[in-house]
């Protein structure tokens, strides 16, 4: 298995002067996932946690909808440089009757709307291949248990504490208490670990559950909580604007700029209880 | 054209109580890129600036080496819901000799190199598709110009004073003067656009300059500035290992965690002037 971190010197300049010590760097390295041999997509990760970030990617892609959909995630046997395996190749296969994702650039989401290539055509395909949606979750959320999170999810980040090089993604219940926290280098990558932690448990949907990231909102984060049926997704910094119609669209709450006891409520705020539910228009 | 902001209601919850106000957001949408009619890419992406993310997508995917390898970009009519032209498909055409890149998943950096699926193939790849090291480069960075640089990204940057949602790029000279800004939802499409800015002012390879990003370096920025040629790569926050082994193999200077008067220079240090570079081991 690769390692999370590694070590190298680095010249540390400040006020003080000028010193070279040695730092510990988070790790990126590819995987490649296959799917009955053939290669699917080669994404940069943090080691660890590969089978869980499969599952998570396959979830998210609309490929499977919980466990059953897979019949096996296995190492490949994939040597490096020194003849070792990398542990960089994932081999997948399906269970019978599951269809392998097209890979060409034009199975993008696209084709499937009647439109072009604009915002509507991506919330339609979103649309078009959830098999969980959130819409009609009975989560309810308090300001204060919101206001918790981003303190929780950074006491559980234990690879941020020596490398600052991190994002970090957690599921929560509506009490506020930890599930899962995974880490990664890409954004992406630690919400597909999250998620595929919850295939493997056969949580998915993700009924009752707040997701948090410790970044921004994109799109693509939308809808990968969407597809796993998570009703609500919280994050430190900023969603983008088709983050929150994709949010809307599928009934979820989407908190942002979750800082100390100040957060915006972009969508969903039916979910948010002490009496806030009712300036939520 | 589309819009680089959208507006919509938001409620904000904080210790003085709950109020709706409207709120900006930053604007993300798909963009396709064609070559010759046939679709390369779909990233989401913030509008505006979309010849440059042509340009410094295909710069930095090895198709394009230069402005001449390119012989025409432009917005195909593609309507959405309301029938009006989007502005997201771009359709480029390459000039006569030019081959344009294999899309198949196939074709990823591994293939090229003697080993499997490591961080090592990565590095190989890069060595193999670059047209402008920036070893050799003669750049010289003091920590004084290099402290500078953090303030005068974020003052260059206008759409996230009403958003605080969208990430930045910016190519500084040895003196710490802007040459460009770029800012956008997605990290990789920044850089993008300010490479791509450089390719069609004709200044790839982009000798002398400091790209300087606002959040992680990963081993794909690192890339990216090696295919264009950049002797210097600084970040407001941490490398990962591969982006600082990618550095070092290209003789480029890396620095991370730049705040204030304080960087961490995990390689090139011997640009880095004012005495610290006998340090630098």
């Amino acid at each position: 298995m690769g390692r999370v971190t590694a070590r190298r010197p680095v010249l540390r300049i400040n006020e003080h002067g000028t010193r070279t010590r040695p730092d510990t760097l988070a790790a990126e390295e590819p995987l490649e996932i296959r799917i009955d041999g053939r290669a699917l997509s080669v994404t940069m990760r943090t080691p660890g946690h590969d089978v869980e970030l499969a599952h998570g990617f396959l979830l998210t892609e609309g490929v499977i909808g919980d466990v059953e959909d897979l019949r096996s995630a296995r190492y490949c046997d994939s040597p490096g440089p020194d003849g070792r395996n990398t542990y960089n190749v994932l081999d997948v296969q399906l269970a019978p009757g599951v269809q392998p994702p097209d890979t060409s650039v034009e199975r993008n989401f696209y084709t499937t709307s009647s439109c072009g290539v604009c915002g509507k055509a991506a919330l339609d395909s979103v649309k078009l291949s959830t098999r969980h949606s959130p819409a009609g979750d009975e989560l309810r959320l308090s300001p204060e248990v919101l206001a918790e999170l981003p303190d929780r999810l950074r006491a559980a980040q234990k690879v941020f504490d020596s490398t600052g090089g991190l994002h970090a993604a957690a599921l929560f219940d509506s009490a506020g208490q930890l599930l899962v926290c995974r880490e990664d280098v890409g954004r992406h990558n630690a919400v597909d670990k999250v998620l595929g932690w919850a295939v493997l448990q056969g949580r998915v949907p993700l009924a009752g559950t707040v997701l948090m990231v410790s970044g921004r909102a994109s799109f693509e984060l939308v809808q990968k909580a969407a597809m796993a049926g998570v009703p609500a997704l919280a994050a430190v910094s900023a969603p983008s604007s088709l983050a929150a119609e994709l949010a809307e669209e599928q009934g979820m709450t989407l908190v942002g700029f979750l800082r100390g006891s100040s957060m915006n409520v972009y969508t969903g705020a039916e979910r948010i209880t002490a009496g806030t539910a009712a300036a939520a228009g």
